[in-house]
């Protein structure tokens, strides 16, 4: 079967059928299921195992034939030894891919390399494809299908992402999860024995729910191949690449963990500077530059306005913003004129407009348009005026206090909350209106409540905890922006 | 009255007034006490408006003097052309120190500045001393006093923090509160009319309550002497800086925020790394570095063990300790004896030690113990083993789902959550028995959640929620070590 229909079947199954199911909770064989079924799998999933039985209620089937019906993926728990026998059973319920969680194949010793090879050829001559083994699964948010060993419960959305670890990759999905970053694929590329990061990569290159390309790679098998492929894509949609194995001590770590050639790190960057990657340099930048690519517009250049509630932050933000290359510009004289007719006569006059404490949130939302609005800037940060009620123990319970403080806290919240839901609305509405990606940073005292961000509309939006975030993605942006030009995209 | 005295009856009154007491719920005069209140201030609170009255029932006073006891310190909150003159009825009242929140002084205008000379001359004469004007005000963990504008609830500890900025300062309180990062003092220095950096500096340098102090500043008023003093002081406590005006644009934005000089930034790198202070290159890195400081003992060199639940976050951190300059050193022959005897045979036999993915937690503080215990190490880092709970969701509540799955999720949580929990306190054997720091990282979806945390002794634990912010902090700790070594200390 050819790759990309191979990946198609893999993302998008109707029927798929876990082998080595079991009804103990504490085997992946049970726990995968558990997964795929909490998470609501539009298709139908079947269980099998030589022992037939029940798990779940559910019949489990002695074979993959005897389904009766034809099966699109199956996804394998049985140990190592086993995998390659039941690629016959595999090819009978015409099997297009197989995601073999099982370790034990060349990860870890000589005859596990043999069992893998043995394996290949035994799905190879069947025309059956491969993910992994060693991999701890797939999530498609079209068919919400959680085929993965940790529980996570991924959120849907427009990343694609292709991770050649399951512990770091899962654990991004759960990050994503509850910071409102949603993906449309994930694999875990486990040991690729046959599918591997360029088929991945093509088949997300064309798919429609996706926006963004994601990868964590420790090494690819044909740097030069993929790389050459990534350039091409990433005239059209951003790559986003996390490359680990960087120093020597690095190296050494990725020598045993996937046993991949990390390569010289220099000739890596060079390359995928070349290929118009975007590189994550730190485990948080996977997820902030994804998001930010998938939710705003690139910018026309490098010319940034800073909106503060307060002075401090403005400063941190400027020194930020300058040191990452991006240019605080200095605001027009009609900008000062119009912003001077929303904010007290002491104001600064200057780039960062500080909103020097202003609790009445319709102004900071006035400041916003006309520093939006106006051709001088490429992009605006505003810092502290969204989801402004988390800030500052707003958004606790304050069971300890007597009613009538509990009564003001509430009233404030409410105001606040408010305030800063219509100021929400208004970035999303400015960012719409004048095509310029704005930006912009909670300082919550904890990562987003979930109660706090109900109305608001957090799947288009860019949200960070701190200005040294919004700096990097405000800087990476701009420089994608540039790229573009420089390609004449 | 000396600064010392001054800085002590700050920090530590027995009786305190807000003069400007209001019983309008948007006004400073009544949050400010509200505040006060809600925090549980451990002193007699009294409240002064001309116009009496009574507010959250209690009587309202028509003068300080009226009160008819001593007050150690007033809370200044009505319009700056009234502050000087109420330093007549502070003196009767024989208040030692004022904090004077009103705005409208040196930071907003030529006028501005006249009233502050003029307050500066009637404080001096009377022998008040100020803070401020133009501060958010102060907290004293000593009296559990929250004499704050913002409703912020800092958590008591051992971090003495003075800031240049309210809206920063505050803010950061209320993120250690969540995270678990207590504070023994806090000032927000406004215009430092009187009382300035050097003043805090001293006093908390003598105070016992603190083991680190905090300073985030956009300009020192007499640098040199404070460089000085803090250069005698971090050679018995850390004291972690946080510069901003580092660029062009950061300092137009100091010049207008805090009208401070923001000087050369090479000079003051220069004049801060002399005087051995730890700086904070990110507003993350303030408190990460503080807390690291006062939670964790100095490591007597810079050989780091890591120790990793899973292959990929062990490869990144390998990476990044290398790149921060730690040496990822090589495990020693009994060493990788000792973990083969926990570990299944196809582990990867080098530093980072990885877990291959075992849940059974004990494994994991075996092998932490073997690893912190031998004198190869410095310091060990240990990812994904603490909190492990509130990773992969977890820690979420699971409403959708049957009961049958919800029983075996609450099983699996309860299992994880009693594992970390032994390994916590692992953690904290180990670092007492060895005299060796232990950075952990937790990797939760969000920051550590307080259901999660209920039975952690969190007070003493440094976790961070990504192997970034863990390296940052094992370099900062060795470069202490070394830098306390190079003074004979």
């Amino acid at each position: 079967m050819e790759s990309n229909d191979a990946v198609r079947a893999l993302f998008n199954p109707r029927r798929m059928a876990v082998v080595g199911a079991s009804a103990n909770p504490a085997k992946w064989g049970h726990i995968v299921p558990s997964n795929i079924l909490r998470n609501g799998y539009r298709g139908d999933l079947y269980l099998v195992n030589p022992r037939g039985g029940t798990i779940h209620g559910r019949t489990v089937h002695r074979s993959l034939a005897e389904i009766g019906e034809p099966i699109d993926l199956a996804m394998i728990t049985i140990p190592a030894e086993e995998v390659a026998k039941v690629m016959d059973d595999c090819a009978r319920a015409r099997v297009k891919a197989a995601i073999v969680i099982s370790g034990g194949f060349s990860e870890s010793s000589p005859e596990g390399r043999g069992l893998e090879q043995e394996l290949v050829e035994a799905a190879r001559s069947r025309g059956i494809r491969l993910v992994g083994p060693n991999t701890m699964g797939i999530y498609s948010a079209s068919l919400s299908l959680s085929a993965l060993m940790p529980p996570v419960r991924p959120r849907p959305g427009h990343i694609a992402f292709a991770a050649q670890s399951g512990n770091l990759g899962t654990q991004m999905l759960g990050w994503g999860s509850y910071r409102g970053i949603g993906f449309s694929r994930f694999v875990c590329v486990g040991n690729e024995c046959d599918l591997e990061f360029a088929d991945y990569l093509q088949y997300f290159a064309a798919d429609e729910g996706t926006r963004v390309i994601l990868l964590y790679v420790e090494g690819f098998k044909r740097p030069r191949y993929v790389l050459e492929l990534a350039g091409e894509i990433s005239l059209r949609k951003p790559v986003v690449i996390y490359k680990a194995g960087r120093t020597e001590a690095g190296r050494r770590a990725v020598a045993s963990h996937s046993a991949a050639m990390a390569g010289s790190q220099e000739i890596y960057r060079g390359m995928v500077r070349q290929a118009g990657m975007v590189q994550a340099e730190t485990t948080e930048e996977m997820l902030d530059f994804s998001e930010a690519l998938a939710k705003l517009p690139v910018p026309r250049g490098r010319r940034v306005a800073i909106l503060s509630w307060g002075g401090g932050w403005g400063v941190v933000e400027a020194d930020l913003c300058e040191r990452s290359g991006l240019e605080v510009a200095s605001l027009p004289p009609e900008v000062k004129e119009e912003l001077s007719s929303v904010l007290p006569p002491y104001w600064s006059k200057g780039n960062p407009v500080d909103m020097v404490g202003i609790v009445n949130l319709e102004d900071h939302g006035r400041c916003l348009e006309i520093l939006a609005s106006h051709p001088s800037f490429d992009l605006v940060i505003s810092l502290g005026t969204i989801n402004a009620a988390a800030a500052f123990g707003m958004a606790e319970r304050d069971e300890e206090s007597p009613e009538e403080e509990r009564e003001i806290l509430r009233a404030q919240r409410t105001y606040v909350r408010e305030g800063s839901n219509r100021f929400a609305r208004k970035v999303l509405e400015m960012m719409r209106e004048h095509g310029k990606p704005i930006v912009t940073v909670g300082m919550p005292q904890k990562e987003m409540e979930a109660a706090d961000i109900a109305d608001l509309p957090r799947d288009e939006l860019c949200i960070y905890t701190n200005p040294e975030r919004a700096a990097r993605v405000a800087a990476m942006l701009a420089a994608r922006g540039e790229y573009l030009r420089s390609r004449g995209c």
